[in-house]
C-alpha cells in the first residue's frame, strides 16, 4: 500500500507551489523528458500523442477553410531575415546561427527558423504571378528555435512543435477575414476539442507580433491565475510584400501588392490543458483530446474469468468507438488507478470476482471521482455517455473559474490590490498610450493581455493608470 | 490549341535526358520549387500530399507493430555526437554547426541532427534501468540537415523529412528481428502501397551504416536502369550502448548492455515514384498513394447540365470512398487533361453534352490511356474497380521492368560490358574482399547494392572481380 502511493505522493500540491506541481505532472505524467539539450525537451510518448490528436484535429479544420500543407526549409539566410525592419527587431536576438556546413564556414550566416514569414515571403514573391494566383492558403507544421534564456516544458523551450499558416490575398478585407476566420478556428479547437475557454481579442500596439499590422490573440485562464497565449492571428497588411517584392497582376493588369497573414499554435496547448484542468493526482485531460479515453482495470486478475471478462468489455467499448486499453500488467489495483489517473485517462473501469458475480462494473470519472455501477452489457454505452459529459463539465467547471478570477479596476489602488490579491484577469480602462502599458507592467507585473472582441462596453471613462480619457477595455494579466 | 500543348512540351522526353526530364516532372507537376536557400527545397501542396499520404500509411503499420512517436531535440552537442567513434567519422564531415545563441556565442557547437541515434542513447541511458522497461520501440518524424555539396529534389538535399525508428532490446536476438522486421514493413509498403517492387538484402561492410553491425535495405531500380536505396533497417547490436552506457539489470539483477536498431524511410521515396512510374507527360501515381484519385473533367461546361452531371458524378465517387476532384476551372479541356497527366492522377472522368444525351462517360486511365465508356450510373464502381487494377498493373509492369534489367555477370569483362549496355542490376559474385569493391566502383561506378535475402543462389564460384573463390552473391549498380 506504500508503494501503491508512491506515485501520488511524489508530486507537490498545486496549492502549496503551482509552479513545482506543474513540473512535478509533466515528468510524473510522463510528458516529457529533460534532455542534455540544454533547454530543449524530449516529448516522450504519452505527449507525443496528445500533440498528435491537435494535429490531427486542427488539420482537419484548416483543410476544411481550403488550407493546404506545404514545408519550408528551416534556415533563414540573414540576408532573408532583414529584409522586413520589425520582424528582424524582433527576432534576431534570439535565433541560432548556423555558421558552418560541413568542414568549411558558410558564406552567410543562417539561423534556424524562429517562425518562417520571410521565407514564405521569399516563396510567394515567385510564386505569385497574377490574381489568379490568389488567395493561397499555405500551412506547415514543423519545430522552429527560439534561444529562450529561461526555458519551461512546453511554455518556452528553445525549440517547440507547432504549425505556422501563411496566407496571401489579393485584398486588405479579404486577409482581415482570413485573420479573424484562423483566430475563430482557434478559438472553436480550445474550446470544443480542449474544454479550455478563451478570450478573443486584439493586443494592443505594443504586445503585436513584429511585422505585423493587427494581431488577434486566444487567451485562457489558468487554474493559478495566470493568462496563457494560447494561439495568434496576425494581419500583415502589405508590409511583407513591399518589403519582398510580392506582386500580381489585377484583372485591369495593374499590378498590386498582395495582403498576407499568418496564424500559429504550438505544443503550448500541452501546458494549458495541464494547468486548465489538472489536479492534485495529475492530469486530467478532456475526452476529446485524450489519447486513451478509458483504461480498464482488471482486479484480482489471477482470479478465473476476470480477464476474460475485462476483455470483453474492452473490446465492447472498442466497438462503441472509444479509445480504450486494458491495465493487465502484474501491478496492483491501487497502482494502475494512480497511473491511470497521473495520466489523466478521463474514465476508468474497475472489475472484480464479485462485480462479475452480480453481473457488473464500476466507472470512475477522473475529473469528478464519481463511481457509477452498470451492468457489464451497458458499460459501453455508459462510457461513452458519461465522455461526452465529462468533456462538458469540464469546460463548464473551467469557464466558471475564469470568470471567478476576472476583476474590474477603475482606479490604479484597485488595479494594484487586484493585482496582489485576486488572480486572474483584470478588466479595466486604458487610454492608449504605450507609456501606461510600460508602468503598468513595470509596477505590478501585469500586460495588457487584450482588447477583448466580445465585451467592449466601458467601464468607466478613465484610464486605469493615467486618468486620462479613455475608451479602449483591456483585459490585463500576469501571464505565462 | 497551342496553348494546350505547352504544359507537355514543357518537358523533356526521358529518353532524351532522364535528369532533365526529373527536373522537369519535379517542377511542372508542382512538387517543389527551388528555394532562395541553397540545397534546400520547398515542398509544394501537390508534393507534400503524397508525403502526408506517406506518413499516414507507414505511420499506421509502425504502430501495429508496437512503435510509439516521440520527439527528440533537434540539436546534438558536439562533445554527444563523438561518443561513438564510426558514428562520427560518418557524419561529422557533411554537418551544420550552430556556434551562436542569440548574441552570444555557444560554450559549445551543436549540430543540426544529421539523424538522432546520438539523442535517443543519451536519452535511453537515463530511461532504461530494468528489463522492465524493454523493449523500448520509439519512432518519430522530423526533418534532418546533411550538408550535401551536390543536390537534387527528393534524392538529395540539404534539409529533407524523414522518419527515423530507434529501438532498445534486452537480447541480440530480439534486435535482429525487429531490424529485420521493419526492413519487411518497408518492402511491403514499398510494394503495396507505391506499386514499387524491391530487392530486400543486406548491406556489404563498406556500404553499412556508421556505426552499425549490420545494414538492411530495400533497393528499387529506376526507369533509367539505376538503383534508388530505399529504406535501410540497422542493427547496432550493443556498440551504441557501451559508448552510452546504456544499461539494464536483467531478471536475475545483473547489469546488461541492451541491444538496439535504427530504420529509416525519407521524402526520397517521392523521387523514386517519379522515376519508377513517371512518363513522357508527367507523374504517374499508384491510386494508393495518389492524394486526388480521380479528376472529372467537364466537357463544354457552359452548356446546360454539364456541371450538375460532372458534380453528380463526382459526389457518387466520393461516396464510393474515392478520393476525387472536378476541374471547372476556365481553362480549356486539353489543358486541364494536360494537368491531369502532369500531376499523375490516375483516373480522369470526361463528359461532355454528348456523353450526357448518351448517358455515358468516358473514364481514361492515366497509366495506360485506355479510354472506358461507361453510364452514368456505372461509373463510381468503374472507377472503384480500375483503380484496383491501376495498382495492380502499375506493380506488374515496374516488375517486369526490372526483370528486364537484371544481368548476370561471370567476368569482370562481363560486368564491364554490362554496365555500359544494360543499365540495371548486375548480380555477381563477390570475394567478400573490400579491394574488389574499391576497384568496381572506381573503374564502373557500379556498387554493391546489397547481398539480396531471397536470391542467394551461387551464380560462379570466383569473385567477378578478382577471380578468387567466392560465396557471396552480390546486386551490384549505379545508384542514385
Amino acid at each position: 500500500m506504500a508503494k501503491d502511493k508512491k506515485l501520488v505522493e511524489a508530486i507537490t500540491s498545486m496549492d502549496e507551489d503551482f509552479a513545482q506541481w506543474y513540473t512535478d505532472v509533466v515528468k510524473k505524467a510522463e510528458l516529457i523528458d529533460y534532455s542534455s539539450v540544454k533547454g530543449c525537451m524530449v516529448i516522450k510518448p504519452a505527449g507525443y500523442a496528445i500533440w498528435e490528436n491537435i494535429q490531427k484535429e486542427l488539420d482537419r479544420r484548416f483543410k476544411e477553410t481550403g488550407v493546404e500543407n506545404v514545408y519550408m526549409p528551416m534556415f533563414i539566410p540573414e540576408s532573408m531575415l532583414q529584409k522586413e525592419k520589425d520582424h528582424v527587431e524582433g527576432f534576431a536576438p534570439e535565433v541560432a546561427w548556423v555558421t558552418h556546413g560541413g568542414l568549411n564556414p558558410l558564406q552567410e550566416r543562417m539561423c534556424v527558423r524562429p517562425t518562417s514569414e520571410t521565407l514564405f515571403c521569399d516563396f510567394y514573391a515567385n510564386d505569385i504571378q497574377s490574381y489568379r494566383d490568389l488567395p493561397k492558403c499555405y500551412n506547415q507544421w514543423c519545430s522552429v528555435v527560439r534561444w529562450e534564456k529561461e526555458t519551461r516544458p512546453f511554455l518556452r523551450s528553445r525549440e517547440f512543435l507547432w504549425q505556422e499558416g501563411h496566407t496571401a490575398h489579393a485584398t486588405a478585407e479579404e486577409a482581415e477575414e482570413r485573420t479573424l476566420q484562423m483566430m475563430q478556428v482557434y478559438a472553436d479547437f480550445c474550446e470544443e476539442v480542449l474544454a479550455i475557454p478563451v478570450i478573443r481579442g486584439k493586443k494592443t500596439e505594443k504586445e503585436k507580433f513584429a511585422g505585423a499590422e493587427e494581431t488577434y490573440t486566444i487567451e485562457a485562464l489558468m487554474h493559478d491565475g495566470k493568462a496563457l497565449q494560447s494561439g495568434t492571428s496576425h494581419n500583415f497588411g502589405d508590409g511583407f510584400a513591399k518589403a519582398f517584392g510580392i506582386q500580381y497582376t489585377d484583372k485591369e493588369n495593374k499590378l498590386q501588392y498582395v495582403h498576407q497573414t499568418s496564424w500559429g499554435m504550438s505544443t503550448r496547448l500541452i501546458g494549458a490543458l495541464i494547468m486548465v484542468h489538472g489536479d492534485d493526482s495529475g492530469l486530467v485531460l478532456p475526452p476529446e483530446i485524450a489519447p486513451v479515453q478509458v483504461m480498464v482495470i482488471p482486479i484480482q486478475q489471477h482470479k478465473e474469468g476476470v480477464l476474460e471478462h475485462a476483455s470483453h468489455i474492452k473490446e465492447d467499448l472498442k466497438k462503441a468507438g472509444l479509445r480504450v486499453k486494458m491495465d493487465d500488467s502484474e501491478k496492483s489495483p491501487g497502482w494502475k488507478f494512480s497511473e491511470q489517473e497521473m495520466r489523466g485517462i478521463p474514465i476508468r473501469v474497475e472489475l472484480g470476482p464479485k462485480d462479475i458475480e452480480a453481473g457488473k462494473c464500476v466507472l470512475v470519472r477522473r475529473d469528478t471521482r464519481e463511481k457509477i455501477e452498470c451492468t457489464l452489457e451497458e458499460a459501453a454505452a455508459k462510457g461513452a455517455e458519461l465522455l461526452e459529459a465529462i468533456q462538458k463539465d469540464m469546460f463548464e467547471r473551467a469557464k466558471k473559474h475564469r470568470e471567478a478570477h476576472i476583476t474590474e479596476a477603475r482606479t490604479y489602488e484597485e488595479f494594484q490590490e487586484a493585482v496582489i490579491n485576486k488572480p486572474g484577469f483584470i478588466r479595466a480602462m486604458w487610454c492608449g498610450d504605450v507609456e501606461c502599458e510600460n508602468k503598468i507592467k513595470e509596477e505590478t507585473a501585469a500586460t495588457s493581455r487584450c482588447m477583448p472582441l466580445d465585451d467592449q462596453k466601458a467601464i468607466s471613462d478613465v484610464c486605469v493608470c493615467c486618468g486620462k480619457p479613455a475608451h479602449k477595455l483591456v483585459y490585463w494579466g500576469k501571464a505565462y
